[in-house]
């Protein structure tokens, strides 16, 4: 029974939380756009609903506005937003506008867009309607961290994913890790690399294990990069056959520069960034994934990416899905990684672990953006 | 509200239920009896309840029967216990014997005594009383499976335990490993000890932590065991200050007679076990320990015993703390594990995980006993 049906009363909570549901329907597809759900109540009913499903499609407000049935309910309603509705023609016109233009006398939204050329609050308080915040704000801008720290620091929100054994191995000695995890694991596993704008993986993933990086689960094309110095990827790997864009990040003044015709004749952006302890810089890599217009991206390997990525400090999120075994020698998951005593260990905040089949997922967070 | 007090209609597996939750009272001291409780009803209310408290003291059901007030409501009620009635004269008097003689009518017990010698349904049935077993039996069975396996294998159930961090570390590469988990799951570890009847360590974890292996959470003296190939302990560590039996498993043919003259002095058991890979043999170390009476034998490290406890197949059961941290470079928890390709790898069975305070406990099986 949906909550519209129901025949109980909702508070402003429960309206913010199906807001937010709604919203995380469309992670997939917004990025650079926030998650945003929007749901209008007239005399304590839900008259409508909507989110924004992807990029440059309307926002959750307008759609809301649209989904309401009886236009006379409109005026006079009030509109639950997770965000702040936006003042300004971007891709779509603002909807404070509208908000006004249909008459609701009240706005109440989780939590303020931290783009300061939003400024709805201002247009719709300026034409007289009541506007309130900070209900379900934490709740909302967990769900749009990624959004936060995109705008605000100009960097993508990177999260490290891996399977790996309770003993801390992603491979055996001889590099075999396929499959740590059973299969439920790898569909929710492939799921999350969906809700990514790129997923990227150094080229020793690559000559191990030729994978296709590609999302299973969802119509969608990621950006694919790989961390390649010397240019080694072989032309006739999964990788390259597949459809989408892709990126490889290499060394100044390589010499390969034949490869790289090669590469960029195959479509491949070849992006050389300097280096910093022997290894492709990630601040240079993450600037420049910013400016290609990425919001969110995943590390998905191995050790020796994994490894740098957390000693270099820029990994946001973990996501560590644990397989019930024991592995004994093999591929240690932060092989790399020298951090000393334990006071510099990598404290892994707000962890949580839910099962999936047999398989567990960790999820905790490194830095926080709000 | 207890279910005696509760106004509701209990059904026989909530009896057993209770049974099963007087049991686990008596973890800490029943061993090697087997963990047991018991509840009395007539006329659909619990009219007495009692659990195995200690190793020799008066069994479950005596103690359900002794508890009942009003001694005329004993006729003609049922007896619910976890375990099958004892019908043979060791430390106490048989059961089957009293229950008979309190004129109970009926007998529901959740698992039989794997001790062959143990024949109460059948004396109880001879006596005219309907016996009826196997609800609740698997929770019984979980509870009681070192003891099964000690009455079965003749061999005492080894459960690992360790603190590890999320990349299967159990210290840094200097050793350090104080605190890898915070004071709650520290508390909680500690407690899992007090269940044992024996703890086991390497030299080298005595070498380089000096632990005293007490139970610090309940007024018990559980067996100490290091496993010592050259007779390296220090006569001055912690562990040979604190009260309790202490054993030390080394080589055969050693010649540090005068160091083992100064342990046994001080109250040491010096035991020597052939080898095998140059490690003392587990199987041998386990026989010896079943023989001085361990049912039950945990664990506590450092990475070489697990290691090879791991390798021999001789882990039953691993308690492991996962502390949400990255450490990197460090003492792998499975250090010296060679196990090949991911086929081999060691399968946790039935895997659980539980948050406590800001770490998680996992808890699994390797061999299962029924």
């Amino acid at each position: 029974m949906s909550p519209s049906s129901a025949n109980i009363t909702l508070t402003e909570k429960d309206y913010l939380n199906l807001a937010l549901k709604l919203a995380r329907k469309g992670r997939f597809f917004t990025s650079p756009n926030p998650l945003c759900g929007a749901v209008l109540v007239k005399n304590g009913k839900i008259i409508g609903k909507g989110y924004h499903k992807r990029f440059g499609g309307p926002h959750a407000e307008i759609l809301a506005i649209e989904s309401v049935k009886e236009r006379d309910l409109l005026p006079g309603s009030t509109l639950y937003s997770l965000l702040e509705p936006c003042s300004h023609y971007g891709k779509t016109p603002p909807c404070a506008e509208r908000i006004i233009k249909e008459g609701i006398k009240e706005v109440v939204f989780a939590m303020e867009d931290p783009n300061p050329i939003i400024k709805g609050r201002e247009v719709l308080e300026k034409a007289g309607i009541k506007v309130r915040s900070g209900i379900m704000e934490k709740e909302a801008k967990t769900i749009n961290e990624w959004y936060i720290k995109y705008v605000k620091k100009k960097m993508p929100y990177v999260t490290l994913k891996s399977a790996l054994t309770l003993d801390g191995k992603i491979a055996t000695k001889k590099g075999e890790s396929k499959w740590l995890t059973e299969k439920k694991a790898r569909n929710f596993s492939n799921l999350l690399r969906c809700e990514q704008d790129a997923v990227l993986v150094g080229i020793r993933t690559i000559l191990r294990d030729d994978p296709k990086l590609t999302c299973r689960r969802r119509r969608k094309f990621l950006k694919r990069v790989v961390l390649d110095k010397r240019l080694r990827i072989p032309l006739t790997c999964q990788l390259l056959k597949e459809k989408g864009e892709i990126i490889i990040f290499t060394q100044r003044n390589s010499r390969e520069n034949e490869k790289r015709k090669r590469l960029e004749e195959l479509g491949v952006k070849v992006i050389p960034v300097p280096e910093e302890n022997g290894l492709l810089a990630w601040s240079e890599i993450l600037r420049e994934l910013y400016q290609l217009g990425c919001a969110k991206v995943l590390i998905e390997g191995g050790a020796e990416v994994f490894s740098s990525a957390l000693q270099a400090g820029i990994v946001d999120r973990v996501f560590l899905f644990l397989a019930p075994k024991i592995l004994g020698k093999g591929l240690s998951f932060t092989e790399k990684l020298s951090l000393g005593s334990l006071k510099e260990a990598i404290k892994l905040k707000e962890g949580k672990i839910k099962r999936i089949g047999e398989d567990f997922l960790f999820t905790a967070y490194v830095h926080r953006y709000y």
